[in-house]
């Protein structure tokens, strides 16, 4: 492994900034999205989202809540994790900043204003949480299963990073109200404080990321702590199990993600945080390890995490129903952060792979066209039409349906909206002898290599709908050094074209290491043509279909009423073809059998089916986006 | 639609005693189970079930919930729908008093016991639960959605009327208490009360029974009454949506059960009975066309019904996963109460065929072979092992895992023991012009014909294992009357052995009608060849499978170790055999990809397979009986 040692003090917005690591991740400054598929989303982020939440935060009274009046009286609102959304807004609100496209100002004073509310509940002692410890309210820690306050003040810590690393710096008030957070969790927690752990992980991910930027080891000690006291099931016994809660086994004898899917992530990115910055090679493999039958077992075809609704859970090993698939947008937040620090401590492309998968068929899905509704789960079959939902309610629970404007668990939109700001921090990083590009996006890079030279890249990507990728060098000195460039698992068949010419290059890293000229061009081709997907057979939901992407998008058959998708049959000897703005298979349609009793002796296939006919299918980050549909990812086929 | 006029005050233990429809039930005194399977079931229901319910509801706090000292303070134990569960038990004891064969005396000590118990708990108004109206506890019905008041108030009627029909007779004192319970919530519920409907359906069910017992017309009226007032959506609004409560839809309008599967199927079940006494036949018609899509579309192959965790419910149209499968005992008790009603009203034979796959697949299931262990789920796909369940520790939740002694939750043990208690009740008809055979087991059935003959049958059947049912007649005159057999959807090819010879006989009912001679016998050959099973195509979890069937009983691979289910392919072309106590398939090995991202392009199947070897299956009844298992009843097929 090796130590690169970024200034782990600079500002320069950066989620991750380990102190080690084979890459390293770049800034907001070094990396901007200037247009495309991202760029649209980033925007509508910017000028919807955040707004919206704040707006429901308000309305809601979760803002609300930190004022001494309502915090210490009987009409505290929302369910006790509600602070965090104020702070995962918080940070939101400050990659934004970072990002530097919009109001920053205004930004800036919203900012400013929620640090105030948010610093007068602050208890002298820096505990801070609105629904507990004050007069009328249960005692502080008197309900480690389910309090979430040690989860809630992880995000206020993420949040004061973030706001430190995008302007703020060492001075900010977030950030001082963060330290006097961490200086009570370390005390009421450390070696010689309680013995606990809070039923939902992410106290770890913050105080990991606060001691890389403060550089105070405790933070990362009591981080490290948190972790090894997990899984010897001291939370009491409740009937979701104590895998629910990620302390049904130490993390260090797992071998696979299981539990509850988001808590069972953010610990995997916490410990891998844990793990680098104290040298411990062998948990890092360990989690990696977990990760990867995670991957091979656990993992829907577009990247999404959860299988069940009951309790959020990871299924068995190949349970992955395609009804009522869970799929929460954070788990696929949490699956990005868990990959993306896997990515920079190893270098494995494979992450590159997943994160994609889940940008494009998760997030991308999550947040509808006008930023003010989303997907808490992504089921990936509705047989019964979507309703269309009411724009000023909260939906209660997280289940099935359209997007919905909030919901009483509102996790996912301020989840996704800061990943989304700081997504510019996803797509580069630097390594021994270059940049290398993970994710391509229109975008602007300008970093310093490890030998401190500066170089700068101009990408110009058609993704997801074309797969032409331009690069073009707008800074660099006449030394070599390396552009890699990353050939997905889809772009079998790529082209890379250089001023050295044309050549087919396979799937994987392709390094192109030399001296370039300003306003050199490298132009890597990848193709995207549709293409028919099947499941490893162990997966019994799908068994029998096939699934159809194109470059790194799943896509789907929607149906408003007109095309009946229980009787669909996919041909799947006819290759899926681009059609108009979506892709076309050849289906046949089965004429259902009588209503009786749907089980007898087996029958010939297709005895009773239709001559075949054109279906267009759509990306599945489109759906239901118009009125209610019906919608299936895997489709049976003939 | 016939009235065959049953004496309503008739003791003779009978769960349901319609005053109208196409069969007559008959009771405990005129149907005995003589031996054989269910006999075994029985005996251990008596002997072993029934002390351990009792003695989980004492060590629990259950039965002590109702002294007064208990239920005014704080210290009231468990949910707030524990009074049901001493109901289910006095009723199952009751039922056991009926059946006769046991320690009478000793159960009748006891029900007068609790029944002291209970009474002494019951308010001077009639009001009697022990989690509301008292001192220091929350007030009377406030809280509609979740008490479970008017619920448990339906099983005391259900008990009350169990114990009237079974020795009790109109002057016991449990039916006092029942009457004044059902006579204040016709008070308070009634035209001139107070709107509400109970979160949970069952009330309905006691009320009507009750009335039936008394005559009293107002518990008809008010069973009536909170039928048509479901559905509006009064009660709260909740996350699990008004679906789970039987709220979302007036019962008139649906075309299909919903929402919470017990709560539905009891709420169609009442509905039935008060079609039945209002002489509604469009209503009738409209339950019966619900539970007609209902097991055409969302029912097991076990005939469990409910495929969701989260809220317990049905699922959409076809989404049956094998996986998780949540079909609860209760769900099968209820379904077989729903069906049986159907049954009387309308004679039709679908019907039984419903009740014996669950009686078969899902209650003997259900029950451990000591009778102290019991499941709450039926999953149909167990992929990690089964861990024995510690004996003295109950169980949170229903999540999966192998039989536990006792829940949280407990309705399904004391649910289970009242079917089982009154079983033969299930077993036989009279219908206009003779005796129905519905059920087969070792009985002796002795009854009157409705025109006031006395006749006599004693029955002889070998299932599930062996398909020869022998009648013989024990009492008649010499005028004519019908035996009518069933011949099950499962016995294609049956042969009928009469005096008059041996013939084929189809699917569906055999009347004989004619004069009988005591001591002639009647022979019935049913088929029992092991079978392969397909699901309807529209039902994605079980696309490419067959499942093995013989006689009423759904079979299983179970593997303790030795086999992986995961990569079992069965040679569907090859008939499965009777094996030893098992039946024997031909199955393949896959020898699973790489554990790698599991989505790729189609491959041709089978190119990895092994040599095909022979797999025993065993009775889906008797699984996870012997040490930590996998298991799964869908077999992909190659």
């Amino acid at each position: 492994m090796t130590v690169t040692s970024p200034d782990t003090t600079a500002v320069g917005g950066r989620p991750v900034v380990p102190s080690r690591g084979r890459l390293r991740p770049l800034g907001q400054d070094e990396v901007r999205i200037t247009g495309g598929f991202w760029r649209a989303r980033q925007d509508v982020n910017a000028t919807a989202s955040l707004p919206h939440a704040r707006s429901w935060q308000d309305r809601l009274g979760w803002t609300g809540n930190f004022t001494a009046r309502n915090a210490a009286s009987a009409t505290r609102r929302g369910r006790e994790f509600t602070d965090s959304e104020v702070y995962k807004l918080l940070e939101a609100m400050s990659w934004e900043v970072g990002r530097g496209t919009g109001e920053t100002g205004a930004l800036d004073a919203q900012i400013a204003e929620l640090t105030g509310v948010v610093a007068a509940a602050q208890a002298a002692d820096g505990y801070l949480h609105t629904a507990f410890g004050r007069p009328g309210q249960p005692a502080r820690y008197s309900d480690m299963l389910w309090g979430h306050e040690l989860y809630c003040t992880g995000h206020l810590l993420q949040a004061a990073v973030a706001r430190a690393r995008t302007g703020g710096g060492d001075a900010d008030p977030l950030l001082a109200v963060a330290r006097r957070a961490a200086d009570h969790v370390c005390e009421a927690f450390g070696p010689d404080g309680t013995p606990g752990v809070c039923g939902h992980p992410e106290i770890e991910l913050g105080l990991v990321e606060l001691a890389r930027l403060t550089g105070e080891q405790r933070y990362l000690d009591q981080a490290a702590l948190f972790i090894e006291r997990r899984g010897h099931r001291t939370l009491p016994r409740h009937h979701f199990g104590w895998s629910y809660f990620s302390d049904d086994q130490p993390v260090r004898q797992s071998t696979v993600l299981h539990g509850h899917a988001v808590r069972a992530l953010y610990l995997a990115a916490a410990t891998v945080d844990v793990a680098v910055e104290t040298g411990d090679d062998e948990l890092l493999r360990t989690v990696a390890a977990q990760f990867d039958r995670t991957l091979a077992r656990r993992t829907y075809l577009t990247g999404g995490m959860g299988s069940r609704h009951a309790d959020e859970a990871f299924g068995d090993d190949f349970v992955l129903p395609s009804d009522r698939a869970y799929s929460e947008t954070c788990a696929g937040v949490a699956a990005i952060m868990l990959a993306w620090r896997l990515l920079l401590a190893t270098g494995d492309g494979r992450y590159d792979e997943v994160i994609e998968r889940i940008l494009y068929n998760v997030v991308a899905t999550a947040i509808g066209d006008d930023g003010r509704s989303f997907f808490y789960a992504h089921t990936l079959h509705q047989r019964t039409p979507t309703a269309a939902s009411a724009a000023d309610e909260e939906q209660l629970g997280f289940g099935g349906g359209p997007r919905a404007p909030w919901f009483e668990v509102s996790c996912c939109l301020p989840n996704a909206a800061r990943l989304l700001a700081a997504l510019s921090c996803y797509l580069v990083t630097v390594d021994d002898t270059g940049v290398r590009l993970h994710q391509y996006a229109d975008s602007e890079i300008s970093t310093r290599l490890d030998d401190g030279r500066e170089v700068g890249l101009r990408v110009r990507a058609g993704l997801p709908d074309d797969g032409a990728v331009t690069v073009r060098v707008t800074k660099t000195d006449d030394q070599p050094w390396s552009i890699t460039l990353r050939v997905p698992q889809w772009a079998a068949g790529a082209e890379l074209v250089t001023t050295h010419g044309r050549r087919h290059v396979p799937v994987g890293d392709i390094v192109v290491y030399r001296s370039f000229a300003v306003g050199e061009e490298i132009r890597l081709e990848l193709p995207t043509r549709p293409r028919f997907t099947a499941p490893d057979p162990r997966i019994d939901a799908t068994r029998g279909c096939v699934a159809v992407e194109r470059g790194p998008l799943v896509y789907c058959a929607e149906s408003e009423g007109e095309v009946d998708l229980d009787t669909l049959r996919v041909d799947a000897t006819v290759p899926p073809v681009d059609a108009g703005s979506g892709v076309e298979v050849r289906a046949r349609f089965t004429a259902p059998g009588p209503d009786d009793w749907p089980y007898g002796a087996p029958r010939p296939a297709d005895d009773r089916t239709r001559p075949s006919t054109p279906l267009n299918l759509v990306p599945y980050h489109r759906w239901a986006r118009g009125g209610p549909s019906t919608m299936r990812v895997w489709l049976p086929a003939t």
